[in-house]
């Protein structure tokens, strides 16, 4: 066993079954004597992993058939510039909902291909930030799709609920909470992430999109921002990151292996739940800013009383084994990266140094 | 050492020494009891490698100043439209030298953005396809720039010099032969090249652009598709492809611990010149059609007599550990890929596998 417990928020931990199994087969990957990333993406053996990661995925998320699995690069980043791109009509009119800093960026530059407006976004409930309500959203008509981020990694707030729109198609981002909890695919037109959160490491990115999406673009769009480029070619129009496809299809078989989305689920709940009952017992030492009803799974973000405290907080948790807990710099505090790939026994730990830091540091 | 050469055209073969330190380091990397693939690309620990890596690309290729190195993902493909969309003016005009099946890709890429000619192809010479001499150039007024592709991977056709070209920005894929042989850099406006030949595996590009071809595209250019987003952000404007980033610093570091490229290009000059005398040496057996002045020190083609026997060849080569010999579908026959991370041990195997080939199944 590792001793380190890194809460990083992406790239972040992975199983250690897994780094173990790529350890091992670094030299030498079923007896090939080659490294998988030694080896070509057009031959026989690659192409176990290509089909094998697929169907991991299609059995875990329960992914409808007409809907297609791609694999690309550019992570959400370049997605927020496919989704537009590729799913603007000539209309060129989307609405997004906007709950953190990545459902803005996605907005942003979504709004250089078309006429976007924000359909709804975070507001206060009892002084506490969360997401908006279905009923809240107002959507525009003759959009080409509406867009919102499921789990925002920075803020550390989480959609509760899958949006049910009919109307449009809707489009997701999951980069950081894909394979966290139950998701009902065949409500959404096409859903996005990127690995290196919650699925593998960086550098590939999943595409779930409904058959009847992939079309010619309107607009002059590079080869490979094309949704039917990687969907004609089945994601080998070019050379792919062989080796993070190969990661990915390594966490996908420890998912399997470990029962599934609902058995992650079920930890999530209890390892987030720990952590939120610590905020909330300490007496305001800890503080979450978000209402209980969209707080994250996935990232629990609180602050101290001061910013020295937080940076005391991190440096001292550090010294145990306890990793990457400094927040974003653009909200400051502490965040708590609790992907599918953090042991309950980590949030324990952390539980405990939390409950130790409160009653050494609390004015009392 | 692993039993394997594989003569993989990329993702293709690294050195022993590289795989076993990636080994090594794969579950805590410089004791901070993490994979480096698990920490954030923002972190102190990720910025040694970014830093380093930068460095040592500079020092190996002698980077000048006004130079500036990025690292992005999407391979040479997503180059092929980034090229045009950020080089173009609003003339929109470029020239292209074809010699081989990914200059054509590139130029066809280009075509959709502007006016795009082709301005040389490769032609035959004493019934051999050479390149063409730059006198034969046919380069238009007012063009943006000029693109070529120093090694046709696939062809197996190189250019052995560099193009004298002072007018307009020389723009060129080195992907299959960067760090083989010394390059002039101050000779190019842009050199771009995907790792996962010579210089790593597949998930990272490295683009070199002179200062001043870095502005504002005329185009709708996606913000991941715009050299000046990767050039204010360092790289890191969004989450960079971490170990693909890694595995090429650790390759860095191995050619120069080895020599740098010149201590390489001898030893290229001599593995090449072993294949390409014994195909010489077979009395037509083994055949190659590429022009002495022209062919590839890193990508051997060749065929034998009958596809029968080109498929016997890859077959039995595989059995003696001499695997992934088999042509590029485009082209068929043998290829041998011989990066500077194959041993010219490997090489010396393959000759005596080729002379005892021949001397079975050539008709005497």
């Amino acid at each position: 066993m590792r001793k380190v417990y890194n809460f990083s928020a992406g790239p972040g931990m992975l199983p250690e079954e897994v780094m173990v199994t790529a350890k091992e087969e670094m030299l030498d990957w079923h007896g090939t004597g080659s490294s998988i990333m030694e080896l070509g993406h057009r031959g026989l053996d690659f192409a176990t992993i290509i089909k094998e990661t697929e169907a991991d995925l299609r059995e875990l998320m329960n992914i409808p058939r007409n809907y297609k699995v791609l694999f690309v690069t550019g992570g959400a980043t370049a997605q927020f510039a496919m989704v537009p791109m590729n799913l603007m009509s000539d209309k060129k009119r989307a609405d997004y909902v906007v709950t953190g800093v990545w459902g803005k960026k996605a907005m942003e530059e979504a709004m250089r291909f078309g006429d976007i407006e924000m359909a709804a976004q975070s507001a206060h409930r009892n002084h506490l930030l969360a997401a908006p309500l279905q009923e809240e959203w107002d959507l525009r008509d003759g959009i080409d799709y509406i867009h919102y981020v499921a789990n925002e990694t920075i803020d550390g707030l989480e959609f509760n609920f899958v949006p049910n729109i009919t109307e449009v198609p809707l489009v997701c981002d999951m980069s950081s909470m894909i394979l966290s909890r139950p998701v009902d695919v065949s409500k959404y037109g096409l859903i996005y992430a990127g690995a290196q959160k919650n699925m593998g490491q960086a550098g590939i990115t999943v595409v779930i999109i409904r058959d009847d999406l992939i079309k010619t673009p309107v607009f002059l769009t590079p080869t490979l921002y094309q949704y039917q480029t990687h969907a004609v070619h089945h994601s080998l129009y070019n050379t792919p990151p062989t080796y993070s496809w190969y990661m990915l299809g390594l966490v996908l078989k420890w998912v399997k292996r470990h029962g599934g989305i609902p058995a992650f689920y079920e930890i999530n709940k209890r390892k987030a739940k720990k952590l939120y009952d610590t905020i909330d017992a300490s007496h305001g030492f800890y503080e979450c800013r978000i209402h209980p009803s969209s707080r994250s799974l996935m990232n629990v973000i609180f602050g101290l009383p001061t910013d020295e405290l937080d940076d005391l907080f991190v440096s001292e948790a550090a010294k145990q084994g306890l990793t990457n807990l400094k927040g974003h710099r653009a909200v400051g505090g502490i965040r708590a990266s609790i992907y599918n790939a953090m042991p309950e026994a980590g949030v324990d730990a952390l539980v405990k140094f939390m409950q130790e830091f409160a009653a050494k540091y609390a004015k009392g």
